[in-house]
């Protein structure tokens, strides 16, 4: 059986799980608490020499980390992952994107306000990430007004990758209110069979 | 024919410069200039929303840009991309941590001290950069400790997308003196049939 190690705050951990459910996965947890440091034990960094959740270790002990990796894995040979070509390029051109330009201003905004303190430190940190943030949430919107999910062949790992810290933007500071079509977006990737929410194991 | 719209300065568009050279596309380069913001014209914005180079445009029209979904367009069904899974989700694991924890200090660093006045708040996001830039270094070099490539299958684009401003980060401020194993995998990267350098087109 499949163990993945991971952190119920993390939206990150949030993907690997939503993919192993969608794609019939059996797994077990291992909840590891970021706050306290877990992932920074030898025993961890054994798995994941780069002390992140998540990370996968399949039955014979091998280990695979990076959330959109993991999306990546079994998501291949489903319709997560289309198979024409330049689909497939664009999904993965979108999760780049997500971890460069989206993840560390929206999903880094997130966490400071709920686990740090509000030093003057972190207020020019979140302020810095304010700008860069906005202007990931304005590319998709563009993207979405005209589109239901981000690359043409439907729903796929590149709108799991995305809706993560999308949707629990307002915690981060960025309000959904002047993103219409993300908005929508946002429901109908909750309509999708097999969905689930954040919050779930 | 293919057209790459492309800045010689970057190491992202040497990725996608690299990869076509290696699987023999024919491909036309337009050079843009970032320092004349020329990849924020309202032409440019339509081939990429983002504003970036490298982007790389179709005969058809069709564009995609972010260096590393370049790589893997042009990669699937190469050696450069393995078919084993498990090796393929290593590779990508490999491009998502390089946009994550490399990227973002590294060649940012480098673009920093290439391209802009060191003022005072220039001089404190370097000095931020400094301990995960050799965090991301420290990494490579462990795995490249004991390895010939960062996946077990051999030179990938996970090879390519890590050398692109890995063997510039002299020029980024951190010297490659500790870091014996990456200096050596530099080496063999360079010695790759069909190996091109970065300031060649």
């Amino acid at each position: 059986m499949l163990t993945l190690y991971d952190d119920p705050i993390s939206g990150n951990g949030y993907k690997a799980r939503l993919i192993l459910r969608l794609t019939g996965q059996a797994f077990r947890v291992v909840a590891l608490d970021i706050m306290k440091s877990q992932t920074r034990t030898p025993e961890f960094l054994a798995i994941n020499p780069n002390g992140k959740i998540p990370a996968l270790v399949f039955e014979d002990g091998r280990a695979l980390s990076e959330s959109n990796a993991i999306l990546f894995h079994f998501a291949e040979g489903t319709d997560y992952l289309p198979a024409d070509p330049f689909a497939r390029a664009q999904v993965m051109q979108w999760m780049f994107w997500e971890q460069y330009n989206h993840e560390p201003n929206i999903a880094t905004s997130r966490f400071l306000i709920q686990h740090r303190e509000l030093t003057d430190e972190v207020k020019a940190t979140l302020e810095a990430k304010k700008a860069p943030g906005e202007a990931a949430l304005g590319l998709m919107e563009s993207r979405l007004a005209s589109a239901d999910f981000l690359v043409d062949s439907g729903f796929s790992i590149a709108d799991i990758s995305l809706y993560a810290y999308t949707h629990v933007a307002e915690e981060g500071g960025f309000s959904l209110e002047p993103y219409p079509a993300i908005r929508a977006w946002i429901k109908r990737v909750e309509f999708v069979p097999g969905f689930m929410a954040m919050g779930m194991a």
